[in-house]
């Protein structure tokens, strides 16, 4: 096979780049190379699953005429259209940290990588060598999994969905899903969105089992994807256990289905109400961790974390189609931003997996606290007429509203008052424009300010008392 | 028509930045309003136009609720999913210019800005404020267009190829093209090439119309759209005079056409070999600034001009079409780069458009000297061998090596002899893989060492010297 040059990358390596290129492709090798002997033989063949669009996704053609030249450093390059370093107009960069210190870049290397465009596949190497170390540590991936910097998580889950569905295939989600999926990939794209049942541990089992039974028994061709946030569900809230995610994990290799784990919120976990927080040990098992056959697609994000003004993520994924992957990224992006890329670099190095776990446990401490305050608030106005679990990860709160049928009764009211809340519907995984009458809302307590919070659930719970009830 | 807030946008407000974003809608349409009464009738109604996924491109179901709630600064918002800046870990941002001045940022409000999702949808405020006033000034765009800030001119195409073009489709495209277009919009997307062919001046008008009676001939149908490097054409470097746009532009309204004019090198332009340098005044009419029909879709790049790295460029548009694009870029990439996009802000309201002329001029000088570096080592060693222009924008010159029928025959030595050229056959809009001589090659003089063009150069002529002449 042709080695994974992007298009892009091998249209535009220098000589220089070319066979700095080539060392770090080298390096990623020996990485899979290291881990091949425990490596259970190959459970999912990705070549069979491939929609139009990914069957069509092949290395550029000039990355076979670029591979012939090997890594020779005498190569004269001239068939790229890198722009020179003097192009560029930064000499440095600095970032102030919150906490005092400080982040100075100025070696002409590393500042010239932050202007250039994206020339490694996988990422810029020092990030992508923090994330593939990283992700050992965390979920030491049973497979041989290996990663790649992102774009963040919205355009991830584009490029997974294009390469895997045609028009017209099925995707499971839970229930109620992120809305990305709803409003812009499934409509656009013209797939189908099979809804999972949740409850306050996430997808069922159970229910996962029934859908494909009866999409089985009614001669439907299967889905071959299930998108999922597992930890902080969005918009559920919702965390689901070890345990349960075994269950599905094994229905979907009976049904032979990827799973594409969205765990955007799985830093921000904080179980117990008052207790000592996870800090990144404690976190518990994601898919990737008990996945032996290569089926799990896993989308971190530094946006809930960190920053998302940075557009930075890591994906893990089986390394057949992680070539694929890193081909279409590059293509429609040539890879993620350069600058941002060499800041968290330079950041990660600095931290450590020690700063990065005080950081993700300081961050656990916000998200609790503020969850807090909205559940106490909620549990001071709302009891009676509204139902909810006390959040234990990620940023938002799902509440049933029991007066009510559907949440549209009382827009004009929470206009009137000025309280904007996300109305269930718009989060169910068919499109919010289906008739159903939804009794449930999404409060978020990421943002407001705790007066705000405080100030919110009271004029809700004022609504929702003048309400007239209603049998649905 | 429901505000263009994307879904994510939409979704992300809280109640600070929900004015903020209001505020800055308000600004954008008066901007268009000012425009309005000089506006002549629309001649392009895209609502026409759209392919599947251009349709089912809709605003976000949350924007109807979030848009109901106006532009009140008391406005309590727990909808959605910004994280709070006090997650955020950075304070300040500073950079070095190689000019010895600086740009230091420390005003919260435009770090937690850097540090946030991009809520705008046509950009932050200020870059857009400058990418539009600075397209009035280049283009005076006559039919009222609006512009947006852009993840880059790749990520560009893709939008609006994938809203204005379903499968089978066909593309218009000079015969030789961005590569881009050959190995991944056009099979992955399952899109048609239709080759134009160039000369010197880049797409030729009669081609262009024969191209287009065959087509109707064979009762084929038409072309949406039309791809076009004007000026210093990848991979041909041709600079399209004003006179040829002019004639083109009048078969696309004839035939209905949207031009998709990307203009990568447009501020690298250097005419002549030794005179005046153009600087931004001089560089002649885009096809943006003839255009009254709102058919032309300019794509601008940082990434030539200044620095790739910052994945940001900017989009000028028809405001119908750019409502879809902004709703696409957003729901893929939740917009582009937000730290990249503050500093570049902070970097042009510094330079002015002065400064930014200096820079554009610079920049003219520099690739005229290294384009001039190429064309005198190829007069030196490759007179009698070869055929080419002297290059006048841009980063490329394009040979036709007139002993060979076929680069490929040659492939062999360059390999031995270490130069890497892009073998014509490569930019072919066809596609690569399809059979057919090519004797053209595609040399950058834009990242190698002057040494190393002139090497390269004298290597490439003992290997045509040392080849047997083939007759075609």
């Amino acid at each position: 096979m042709v080695e994974p040059l992007s298009d892009l990358e091998a249209g535009l390596l220098d000589t220089q780049l070319l066979s700095n290129h080539i060392a770090s492709f080298g390096k990623s090798r020996a990485h899979s190379g290291h881990q091949k002997p425990d490596q259970p033989a190959r459970k999912v063949d990705y070549d069979k699953l491939y929609s139009k669009a990914g069957k069509a996704r092949q290395p550029g053609a000039l990355t076979a005429v670029v591979s012939a030249f090997g890594d020779d450093p005498d190569i004269i390059g001239m068939h790229g259209g890198l722009p020179h370093e003097e192009a560029f107009p930064f000499a440095s960069f600095t970032v102030g940290l919150k906490d005092g210190t400080r982040i100075h870049i100025d070696d002409p290397a590393k500042v010239a990588d932050a202007q250039q465009y994206n020339i490694h596949v996988k990422g810029y190497p020092p990030l992508y060598q923090w994330a593939f170390d990283h992700v050992q540590r965390m979920h030491a991936p049973p497979a041989g999994q290996d990663v790649m910097i992102s774009n963040g998580s919205n355009h991830t889950i584009e490029v997974v969905t294009s390469l895997l569905m045609d028009r017209g295939d099925s995707i499971l989600c839970e229930e109620f899903t992120y809305f990305y999926m709803i409003d812009s990939v499934v409509p656009t794209r013209g797939y189908k969105a099979v809804p999972v049942e949740v409850d306050q541990f996430g997808m069922s089992p159970t229910a996962l089992r029934k859908v494909l039974q009866d999409m089985q028994r009614r001669g439907e061709k299967l889905p071959r994807l299930l998108y999922t946030v597992p930890v902080g569900q969005n918009p559920t809230g919702a965390a689901t256990p070890g345990d349960r995610k075994r269950e599905i994990y094994k229905i979907c290799q009976e049904y032979e289905i990827i799973v594409v784990e969205d765990d955007a919120y799985y830093y921000l976990q904080y179980p117990s109400a008052t207790g000592d927080l996870p800090g990144v040990a404690g976190l518990g098992p994601s898919y990737l961790s008990l996945d032996t056959d290569g089926r799990v697609v896993r989308l971190d994000s530094f946006s809930k974390l960190l920053a998302p003004g940075f557009r930075l993520g890591w994906v893990t994924a089986d390394p057949q189609l992680l070539d694929k992957m890193t081909m279409a990224l590059h293509a429609s992006l040539n890879g993620p931003c350069s600058v941002t890329q060499v800041l968290l670099a330079e950041l990660m190095q600095q931290w450590g997996e020690t700063g990065f776990e005080a950081y993700a446990r300081r961050m656990q401490g916000v998200y609790r606290r503020r969850a807090a305050v909205l559940h106490e608030a909620a549990t001071q106005e709302l009891t009676g007429l509204a139902e909810w679990q006390r959040p234990t990860a990620g940023m938002f709160l799902w509440m049933k509203l029991t007066t009510l049928c559907d949440v549209d009764e009382i827009l004009e009211q929470l206009v009137q008052q000025k309280v904007v809340v996300l109305p269930g519907r718009i989060a169910h995984c068919q499109g919010p424009r289906t008739p159903f009458a939804c009794p449930y809302i999404r409060l978020s307590f990421a943002s407001a300010s705790e007066e705000d919070m405080r100030t919110g659930i009271k004029r809700l719970a004022n609504i929702l008392r003048s309400a007239p009830p209603r049998a649905c």
